[in-house]
C-alpha cells in the first residue's frame, strides 16, 4: 500500500491520491456488447442458448429455473445457511420497510388537495453475478425491496455453473424474497434479455444489480434507449475509505481493509489517519492477515493501488473523504457520531469498532447495492423507492379553482401560453354563470 | 385529430395508436453536441461567449447575472406577476416540504442500529429554457426543491434575449427560490458549462430541467461520463392523456387538450372516452377554441398527431392509459377517485372538472418536471428527493455484533469471502478474550 502525507502533497498530487482506477469504456467492449444486445433482440432464446454456451460454458436447455430445481436447491442447502439467509432477509426487510416512502396529502390552499401516491414499477429485472463466487446476498438486497414495493413481476438472472444449474443459495434467497421467476443467464445477454424480452424472458421496465464490465456496459446501453429499460445507477469497482484515530485497533482496521480488497483486483482501499503510529501498525497487520487469506493474490493486487494517508486531524479526514465520496465509509474513531454530521457524501457508513463493513454486506439491514466510483456525490443506494414511482395527484373543488385560478392565469399569461390561461378562465366563467 | 375505435384495432394498430412521435437521436445532433461539449471543456468562458453569439444571437460580456440586473428585473416586473410568482412558490414549497424524505432509525436487532440520513447534493445546476417564451414556472419548480433540500450551491442557466438580458420573471423566480447564481447561457453549451465547470460557471454534481433536443442530448452525454454530472431524468416531448365520460364538459376537455397542444408541434394529446357523443363534441370544441389562440399554428401541428379514441368502458380507458404511461393524466369523469387506484403509471394526475392541467404547471404545489415519452413506467417527477442523497448508517454495540455476527460469518463463508468472515470473527474473539 502506498503511504502518503496529505499535507505534503501539492493539489495535483492530492487529486492523484484520490484517483480511481481508470475505467475505460473501451471501444472494443462497447462494440462487443452492442453485438450481443443486437443478437438477443433479433434471435431471442436461440441467441441466449448460444451465448451461454460461449461465455458461461454451460448448456442450458430450459432457460428458466424449474420448480424441481428450486426444490432440489432447498434440499441440498445446509440448514445453517438457510437460516442465515432467512435471518438476513428479515432484517433487510425490517429496515427497508421502515424507510420506504409514504403517501402524502396536503391541502395547499382551501379546496386544493395535492397528494403523492406510490406505485410499484410493474416489471423489474434483478441481476446477480456469480463471477468468482455466487452472491446470494445480492439476491436478498434486490429481492427484498422489490417485494416490499409490490412489483408485479420480479425477474432474476444469474449465470449457471458448468453443470447447467444455478447456485443453490442464490435460488433459495430468490425464493425467500418472493422473486417470481429466475433465469440461468449471465453477462450482457442477461441484461439484453430483460431489457427487450425474449420468448422465455419477460421484458422489464427497470434493471438492478452489480456486474462485471460487460454487464455494466450493457446496462448503460439499454438505459440510453427509450425502448430499453431504466437502471438502478451507474457502476464502478467497489471501494472503502476508513477513517481511524490513534486509538483504533489496527487488527480490526486491517481486517476491514482486507475485506474490501478481496472483492476484486480493481477494488480500492483508502485509510486516513492523523496517527502515524496507527498507519504503521495497520500496514504490518494487513500484510500479516493477507498472507493467510485464500484470496491473497486478489487482495494483493487491490492493495497495490490502495493508500495509507496521513492527515493532520479528523476534520481533515472528513474533508478528504467528502472529496472522494466513498461507497463504504468506516469511522473507526472513539466518537464516530461526532464526525457523522460533517459527512456529505458516502454510500453507507459504519460507526465504531464493532461495526465491520461485512455486516452491511450481509445482514445489518441496510442495502449493499451502493454508488461507487464517486457517484455517491449524486446517487443513493438501492431502497424500496428504487422500485417505485411517486405520482402526484391534484384535485380542486370549485372553491379551490377560485382560490388558485387567478395565480395560474397570471403566470400562464407571462409565459404567453394563452390556452393554459383559458383552461382556467373558461371554467371560472362557467362557475360565475352557474352562481 | 385522428378518430379511432380501440376495439376495432388489431394489436399492431393499437400499438400504432399509442406510438409517440419518433425521437431520433440523429448522428448529426449527437456529433454537433459532442463538438460543443468538447469546445466548452477546452476553451471555457471564451467558448461560451462565442457559442452564445452564434446560437442565441446575443453578446454576453459578463456571463453571470449581476446584482444590478436582478434589481432592474425586480423593478421592471408588474406587481401582479411578482405576487403570482411568490404565491406559486409558497404552495410549491408547502407540498414539496411535506413530501420530502425523512430520516429513519431502526433497531434491526438488539444493539444494531440502522439509520438513513439525508444530505443535499452539494452543487446542482438548473436549466430553464426560453425557446418560444421564458419559463419562470420552471425556475420555481427546480429552485424550490433545491432550496428545501439545502443544496450548497444552486446554479441556474437560461439563455439571454437578443438584448443580452435574461427574462425578468425568470430572474425574479430564481431570486424568490434562493437560487445562488444565474448565468446567461442556453443550449448544449449551458449543460456542458455546468457539468464540467468553466472560469465563470461552477461545476455541478447534478443537472435538472427540460430543454430542446440539443439540451436533452447534452444531458445524456454528460450523464454517461463519470467526470460529467448526473441528470434528473431522460426527456421527450410533453404529452397529456384525458379520460372523459359522457358527462364531461366538452368545452373543458377541449381547453385541456389545447393547453397541452400549444406547448409545441411535437406535443402529444390523447382523449379516451366510452362516449361517442363526447368525442364528437370535443372535436368540434377543439376546432372552435383553437382558431382563437395566438399559438393556433403550433397547436394545429400537435393536434395532427393526436388521437380521439373510443373505448368500451372507463376500465378499458385506464388499461390503455397504463399502457401509454402519460406525463399528464386528466380524469374528467364523475367519480375520478374510483379510477385512481387502477392507475399504474403517470407523471401527474388531475381529478375532476375543476382541475385543469394548467394548475399543475404553475401553482397547485406539485412539480411540473415530469417523466414523458413513456418514462413514467419507471421514473418519477422531480421532488426534494431528487436533490438529496440518502445515506445509510449502521452502528453495532458489542452485543449487536454478538447478535448478527454469526449470520454474517455464515453468509460470507457461503460466498467464499474469507476476509469478510474474519473481520467479524476476530472481533468476536477479541470480545471473548476481554470477557
Ligand atoms: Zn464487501
Ligand atoms: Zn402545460
Amino acid at each position: 500500500m502506498k503511504r502518503l502525507d496529505w499535507n505534503a502533497l501539492d493539489p495535483a498530487a492530492q487529486l492523484q491520491a484520490l484517483a480511481r482506477p481508470a475505467q475505460s469504456r473501451a471501444e472494443e467492449l462497447r462494440r462487443g456488447v452492442e453485438a450481443i444486445v443486437a443478437k438477443v433482440r433479433a434471435e431471442g432464446d436461440t441467441a441466449l442458448r448460444e451465448l451461454s454456451a460461449k461465455y458461461d460454458r454451460c448448456a442450458i436447455d430450459a432457460i428458466e429455473v424449474t420448480v424441481e430445481e428450486f426444490a432440489a436447491a432447498e434440499a441440498a442447502l445446509a440448514p445453517e445457511l438457510k437460516a442465515a439467509i432467512e435471518e438476513a432477509a428479515a432484517r433487510i426487510a425490517a429496515f427497508h420497510r421502515e424507510s420506504a416512502p409514504r403517501p402524502v396529502a396536503v391541502e395547499t390552499a382551501p379546496g386544493v388537495r395535492v397528494e403523492r401516491v406510490l406505485r410499484p414499477i410493474a416489471k423489474v429485472g434483478l441481476y446477480v453475478p456469480a463471477g468468482s463466487a455466487p452472491l446470494p446476498s445480492t439476491a436478498l438486497m434486490l429481492g427484498v425491496p422489490a417485494g416490499l414495493a409490490g412489483c408485479r413481476e420480479v425477474v432474476l438472472c444469474s449465470p449457471a455453473r458448468a453443470d447447467g444449474r444455478c447456485d443453490e443459495a442464490v435460488l433459495y434467497a430468490a425464493r425467500v424474497t418472493g422473486v417470481h421467476r429466475v433465469f440461468k443467464l449471465g453477462g450482457a445477454q442477461a441484461i439484453a434479455a430483460m431489457a427487450y424480452g425474449t420468448g422465455s424472458v419477460p421484458r422489464c421496465d427497470k434493471l438492478f444489480g452489480p456486474g462485471n464490465a460487460w454487464v455494466t456496459e450493457a446496462k448503460l446501453q439499454v438505459s440510453g434507449d427509450p425502448d430499453g429499460a431504466a437502471i438502478d445507477m451507474p457502476a464502478g469497482p467497489s471501494e472503502v475509505l476508513v477513517i481511524a484515530d490513534g486509538k483504533a485497533d489496527p487488527e480490526f482496521v486491517a481486517a476491514d481493509l482486507l475485506s474490501q480488497a478481496e472483492h476484486g483486483p480493481d477494488s480500492q482501499v483508502i485509510l486516513l489517519s492523523p496517527s502515524d503510529a496507527l498507519l504503521d501498525r495497520v500496514a504490518v497487520e494487513v500484510e500479516r492477515q493477507c498472507a493467510a487469506l485464500p484470496r491473497a493474490s486478489i487482495a494483493t493486487q487491490a492493495l497495490a493501488q490502495s493508500r495509507l494517508i496521513l492527515v493532520d486531524s479528523l476534520a481533515q479526514a472528513v474533508a478528504v473523504s467528502n472529496r472522494y465520496a466513498p461507497e463504504h465509509l468506516i469511522l473507526q474513531v472513539t466518537e464516530p457520531r461526532a464526525l457523522l454530521d460533517g459527512i456529505d457524501s458516502a454510500g453507507s457508513i459504519f460507526l465504531g469498532a464493532w461495526t465491520p463493513e461485512s455486516v452491511g454486506d450481509y445482514c445489518s439491514g441496510s442495502n449493499h447495492v451502493l454508488p461507487t466510483y464517486g457517484y455517491a456525490r449524486s446517487y443513493s443506494g438501492v431502497s424500496v423507492a428504487s422500485f417505485q414511482k411517486q405520482i402526484t395527484v391534484q384535485e380542486l373543488s370549485a372553491d379551490g379553482l377560485r382560490a388558485i385560478g387567478p395565480c395560474t392565469a397570471t403566470l400562464a399569461e407571462a409565459e404567453q401560453l394563452e390556452a393554459h390561461r383559458r383552461a382556467v378562465t373558461l371554467r371560472l366563467a362557467a362557475l360565475e354563470a352557474r352562481a
